[in-house]
């Protein structure tokens, strides 16, 4: 027997990361735009803009921001901000995932 | 910011009880047959045979058990292992909010 579960981050008590919208994150950051995180994720560009104005919406300092100019001619890039909620999540995942062993251990 | 999650139990890799499943059960020991506790939490009585069905097949030993004849003419009740395994489940729940609460503290 195992215990097993699944962490989100909350921020004013509502969501503000779970796994779909780190992985997304991280995927942005992989392929350096939404566009080709979408197509990695097979997610929808409507999809992924929800999840990231829901964020940015929960959140006090955005976690994904539009730039204007630059070699691209703009696009969107996650924030320094957004790198730290990523680690932050993984980190609180990792811990989480070592508890969950020791729970386990109590239950048989 | 907090950490938070939801936890459930699994046997060989599936899972065999969540909180939906567990205040099943509990609602069943509470109103003493599954009709009534269908009632006290709205749920089908189809619904609730398939959560114990279910959580019977993942486990080694049933749950619920059918009891026939005795003082109410036969019925449903939960067994000494299902007991045990809601209290493992609650266990489990309450050092995981300890858990959360401190990780919790690691974010800020």
């Amino acid at each position: 027997m195992k215990v097993k579960g699944r962490i989100w981050l909350e921020h004013n008590d509502q969501i503000i990361l779970g796994v779909g919208r780190v992985r997304l994150l991280e995927q942005i950051l992989i392929d350096g735009s939404i566009n080709s995180a979408c197509k990695s994720l097979k997610m929808s560009y409507k999809k992924a803009w929800k999840l990231i104005d829901s964020m940015n919406e929960v959140s006090d300092k955005p976690l994904v921001e539009k730039i204007s100019g630059g070699k691209g001619g703009g696009g969107t890039q996650v924030t320094d901000f957004g790198k730290e909620m990523i680690l932050k999540f993984r980190t609180a995942e990792t811990n989480t995932k070592q508890f969950f062993e020791s729970e386990s251990g109590k239950l048989n």
